[in-house]
């Protein structure tokens, strides 16, 4: 594997696996109000957009970092809406 | 400007101004306590890292992106040491 692609994959572990301690706070807490809403909101289309950009160029670190982070960003908008009031 | 161009820089719009929302709700009203500290501290890493592998394949998208969102999330890593225990 050549460097710049090894590079990639360590960039793309650390921000897939960066947007998960959020999700999981947020389900053992049931508190997300100092949460910005719209932070996962543009994060979860953001990351959509670079999944598709990552198939458009078939970059492999690209597509694999962000499938994680939709997941989690797209939990964390339900999580708003599950908790709200909570906090 | 190329299709393919065009998609990494509206999904790198997306991506960098989706760090902004946390970090501004933390400078207004002073409560983090709900925000995971370890997610902006590994994404904080993580659009480091995705800036060099920007450097490395000189892909525009990929390093224009990564530099706003290295700001915010550093800042939101300051926040919640400068606001521990406000919430």
């Amino acid at each position: 594997m050549k460097i710049v692609t090894l590079m990639g994959y360590v960039a793309g572990l650390f921000s897939s696996v960066g947007f998960m301690p959020q999700m999981i706070k947020g389900f053992v807490t049931k508190k997300v109000d100092d949460v910005a809403l719209w932070q996962p909101i543009l994060l979860t289309i953001g990351t959509t957009l670079w999944l598709i950009y990552g198939l458009m160029i078939m970059d492999m670190p690209i597509i694999l970092a962000n499938i994680l982070s939709i997941i989690c960003n797209f939990l964390v908008v339900i999580q708003k809406f599950m908790y709200k009031g909570r906090g």
